[in-house]
């Protein structure tokens, strides 16, 4: 048996591991070096659409002195991701419609009939582009399914870091509870990608033994050494940080710190838990915390550092990640450990 | 390859499936029915040692005209929980001491301190009964291991029905950072179960591929025929809930429906987000949510019918439990499909 969705990515292995598209940390190094691996890259978002035609042009070239398999992809083999509340559409069609990336992504629109415009537009300016969705929960899944028909819904369980809909379910629940959904209503062609929580093997076993398709890796990823990391003491804070369930939380805080949020109310984001969230949960103003935050971003560590005041996104896999690597270390050690996981379980029985 | 914490239940199959010690749900009935398929049956909570003693005497009548290998075990094949800030310690200690349970569930007590009181003076009243220990953290797991040495580690994950340890982690990422920190510290003979958003095979499998050595399940025997079930409209809003990551949710004032609440600030629970949660979240005074309760719980459907006042106790895993079964029906088929899933996911591969 063979994933007929493997074969929609024919420069990829098994099992299908994505980057998530990382808006402002995963850029062109990253999502190539993903797909080099086997895996499937994504650039993040970007507001600035003459950024995005950039990167697209400079993902090209890095893959165009490559003699693997990426090389010879009939469209670009990366993906592209949009952070709907905030993308000009116009624009990013453009720039769709030069590039004919493999795959967009579709995050956070203000409303959810959104999807169905970007993905309407998108097919008509690139038609073999595959349309991957990102949703929170079971309702929402099964209407995108109806109104847009994606090749992916990427399902965010409530563990991942970022930003995603609030409240949510863990994968091990919001995976089968949406296979089954989807299953019924008679849309078993679309595939399940898991995101949240999977940071090594055993979340990538974990997540295809309920039933996902592949999997999306965020936080995994920012200690990768092609990720765009603003600063050094950003990575340390990540790498320090074990005990993920307790040293991180969702909160809308995290958007306030340098002003009023852009965020619609609907989202909110899981990042280390350090003294911004925790004056704000005890009850310290926005605008207290804000001036502390802007003092503590003059020191050397912009404040990444000590307390953490700044915005560290990560998800509850943090503290299984202690390691900087090369991207596609990680894309080739996750799918081998994945596989040893799933012969082990099988041998346990 | 075998596993050597399987030999330690002698009438068990593989994989181990245990149903959770809901407090007023599972007793004798429950129990024995999920032993004699195999897995393992606890006893819920009970305050009250006299009836957790006749409870213990009707589990070992119910399995005494049993031909299987619960029949055979030397000690008595169930297990029985505690909790311990509110179980009285030398009452539960002399029940113990009498009936031998292969195991004692110790779980949410005031001070962490508790759980080497009463392991100790399970250990010393019944040498042969198994301790295990719930716990939600990766730090509080190091802690107990060091002190207490348990047998199992419950790790409850944040989509886990009714109480627990706030904030934490889905078991994707919360079993394997456990895994890899016991391992470091030398305690790689300490198995782990995980617990929370397992309602079917699916669950089973993906908690058995991160790293788990058995799981835990609580709303799926919710809707066993075995379970005590004070009110058929409690099951009735179990059976109708869907998209569990959005319909239930974590609060404390569950706990204060019927006045205040008798749990120790550090836990709260996980139930359908009806009107009684909504009303508390938008602002309404917990005066009036007790008093719009009290009015319900005076109705046919004792406040669980309808917008759902009352407390039903659920995970986000409940959107799968949609058919009431025989207790050890589900054990089975979970077991078989967990290896289905397995089996699918290595394939695909």
């Amino acid at each position: 048996m063979s994933s007929p969705i493997r074969e929609q990515y024919p420069w990829t292995s098994s099992p299908l591991i994505a980057n998530a598209a990382m808006g402002d940390f995963a850029g062109p190094a990253l999502a190539t070096a993903v797909s080099r691996a086997g895996g499937i890259g994504f650039i993040g978002t970007i507001i600035d659409m003459k950024l995005l035609d950039q990167q697209l042009d400079s993902a090209k070239t890095l893959l165009e002195d490559d003699n693997s398999k990426t090389a010879h992809a009939s469209s670009l083999p990366i993906g592209v991701g949009f952070l709907l509340f905030v993308a000009p559409l116009d624009e990013a069609i453009a720039v769709i419609g030069r590039h004919f990336p493999a795959i967009v992504w579709l995050a956070c629109p203000t409303q959810e009939g959104d999807f169905k415009i970007w993905t309407d537009a998108v097919r008509k300016a690139s038609p073999d582009t595959k349309i991957w969705i990102q949703v929170a929960s079971v309702s929402i899944a099964l209407r995108v399914a109806e109104t847009c028909s994606p090749d992916i819904l990427i399902m965010q369980g409530s563990d991942a870091g970022g930003h995603g809909p609030f409240p949510g379910a863990g994968i091990v629940s919001l995976v089968p509870e949406t296979r089954d959904a989807l299953d019924r209503k008679g849309f078993s062609k679309i595939g399940i990608f898991a995101a949240g929580g999977i940071s090594d093997g055993r979340g990538v076993a974990a997540a295809l033994a309920c039933g996902a398709d592949g999997v999306v890796m965020g936080t995994r990823f920012l200690a990768s050494s092609e990720v765009d990391m603003h600063a050094e003491s950003y990575r340390e804070a990540l790498l320090k940080t074990s005990d993920g369930g307790v040293s991180t939380a969702r909160s809308t805080v995290f958007d306030q710190l340098k002003g009023k949020s852009i965020w619609p109310s609907q989202y909110d984001g899981r990042a280390i838990a350090g003294s911004s969230y925790k004056d704000f949960k005890s009850g310290t103003s926005i605008a207290e915390v804000q001036s502390r935050y802007t003092q503590a971003s003059k020191e050397a560590h912009r404040g990444y550092g000590d307390e953490v005041r700044a915005a560290v996104w990560a998800g509850t896999g943090v503290g299984l990640v202690r390691e900087l690597k090369p991207a596609g270390e990680i894309v080739k050690e996750c799918r081998d450990s994945a596989r040893l996981f799933l012969d082990r379980a099988i041998k346990l029985l």
